[in-house]
């Protein structure tokens, strides 16, 4: 049995969706249990049917726009805390919530605690991609952190080449780190050192840089970024979809019946494209780094996403995905201190 | 009259397109005149009317793979050295070119100089918004910097503002420094310090951060952001246009007869937004901090983009952009070297 903590109260439609995902999720797996993290009169009467759940009341809940430390700090019996202190106690395997980003991050590095050897845990998605034989790759740091050192980028390739290989399938994950240019000696001083660690290691299968351009052409299963431009980029491939979405909604509003007469008979090539785009119904993002595996959806996660991701969850436990992580950075650490000198 | 150097010889359809084009604006405007650098016998054949042209033949062609600063060095009688050359010599007033982005960097800085005071010139071009009153907004630094020091962003904001305002005729620009976050306390040291230099400024009229999901929203006419995350940005929106027309188009494909139909139906919708988008046929980027105007239009461009690039030059020589913006820098130079120690 593998048992999730779940932050009930965490995102836009909370609790309702995520208690429904979750019972989704426990109709859909049977090995998974869940702790139910949450305030009782408002959880309790929206569960359909106990089995395998049980719910813990809390008092509190930290509100999306909260400064996350500080949340984490004043907020001791919210239910994000308690369900991520579940885990570190060892009475859950992993952590799940749909709320404030930076509160799961602080969580997940203060609570449940960094691997033992990686220096900054990262934020990763699995990410949609059109070509190159996989459909998706995985993206990060996608803003766990503000900045980054070149051996924070480095070990970022092997805490991803275990995600894509352990719970994507990917063997021999190709990597490649978000640059400025494909050439070598391009970027700035973090991503110019940053590629000469990746391209002397054997630690993973490194291809080079990519261009924020290409990432979504097939050619990297691992595209390795610093938190500032990944989440940029993220950003802004998210604006660049939902923008052309409107537009082309707006343009076909204007071209009277014979574009409504058009869109009708698209709609399902429509749907199709707009299903592919959508990477967070698929699952959310995981923390890499930390000693569980951790996942948060999309703040506007309904109850299917919610489910996706306890599937997401239970891949990550029985791969092992912590334990094999772990044993890699504690075989190398002498490697990876070498790497972390000479940065 | 105006007197634009023209390398004829740079970009993926030189020197047909560029020729073509600069017939075409000098057919559109009669106040134009141009000086063509290129190789005799190739550029010759193809003029239809020498009107206000001048060819000066040229033995040397920078390719666009080529090292931008040893080219410069290397190939002194190239059509690109040539025709910046003519601007440093007082020969033209406006340097033009489609080819090598950093070469056409290099030679702006070293050849035709920097504005006294300016740190480091930076690379803007206008691109397309949705709402907020405004077509377009200007976005630079688009990579003419692989990095920035907080005191170039808040330049970038100056001569920003005077490109939006001059040139795009939009009164009192809104200023917005892109960073992954709203709060003035979001983001690296440099978007930190550069946030603060911003707000306290009456140089300019800076509204906040603004992250790459919304640039496109129209809440900003100048968005700043340094070479390496603008760079990023920028490409992660070419590239998931591009993929999403790729894909609809595949889409289509995919739902045979009834996803013809619609797609024909659709095609004035689909055509009206692929223009809207189209962000390179409407001008080209401008090489903003240096003692003369330079635009460069995307390597692909073809006739009707190379006219409407003269169409900018044409702008900003009249409007007398960099005029402005050298008196404004010189009149406010105990200011701007107040914020540059204070970084």
């Amino acid at each position: 049995m593998i048992k999730i903590a779940v932050d009930a109260m965490g995102g836009d439609f909370a609790p309702e969706e995520i208690v429904k995902g979750v019972e989704a999720a426990r109709d859909r797996y049977d090995d998974l249990t869940f702790l139910l993290f949450g305030t009782e009169n408002q959880v309790k009467p929206l569960i359909q049917n106990m089995d395998r759940l049980t719910l813990i009341g809390t008092t509190e809940e930290i509100e999306m726009g909260e400064e996350p430390v500080k949340a984490m700090k004043n907020k001791p019996n919210s239910s994000l805390v308690r369900a991520a202190q579940a885990v570190k106690d060892g009475q859950a395997d992993a952590f799940f919530s749909a709320g404030n980003t930076g509160a799961i991050l602080a969580a997940s590095i203060f609570i449940i605690g960094r691997i033992r050897g990686v220096e900054r845990p990262a934020l990763a998605s699995a990410f949609p991609c059109f070509g190159g034989g996989h459909d998706e790759f995985v993206f990060m740091d996608l803003g766990a952190n503000a900045e980054n050192k070149p051996s924070h980028l480095y070990q970022y390739g092997i805490l991803g080449s275990f995600y894509a290989e352990s719970v994507m399938g990917i063997k021999n994950p190709r990597v490649r780190l978000l640059n400025n240019g494909g050439e070598e000696d391009k970027g700035d001083e973090v991503h110019k050192a940053a590629h000469q660690l990746m391209k002397d290691t054997d630690a993973f299968n490194f291809l080079g840089n990519v261009e924020s351009r290409e990432i979504m052409d097939g050619t990297a299963d691992v595209v390795v970024a610093d938190g500032f431009s990944g989440n940029a980029t993220l950003k802004a491939i998210e604006g660049t979809a939902l923008t052309m979405m409107d537009q082309l909604k707006q343009s076909i509003k204007g071209s009277g019946i014979r574009g409504m007469l058009g869109a009708l008979l698209l709609k399902p090539a429509l749907r199709s494209l707009k299903h592919k785009l959508d990477f967070n119904e698929n699952g959310g993002a995981v923390v890499l780094g930390v000693k569980a595996p951790v996942v948060k959806t999309h703040g506007s996660a309904k109850a299917n996403a919610v489910a996706n991701s306890m599937g997401q969850i239970k891949r990550m436990v029985q791969e092992n995905l912590v334990g094999k992580t772990t044993d890699f950075i504690k075989e190398n650490a002498e490697q990876l201190k070498v790497k972390k000198s000479s940065k």
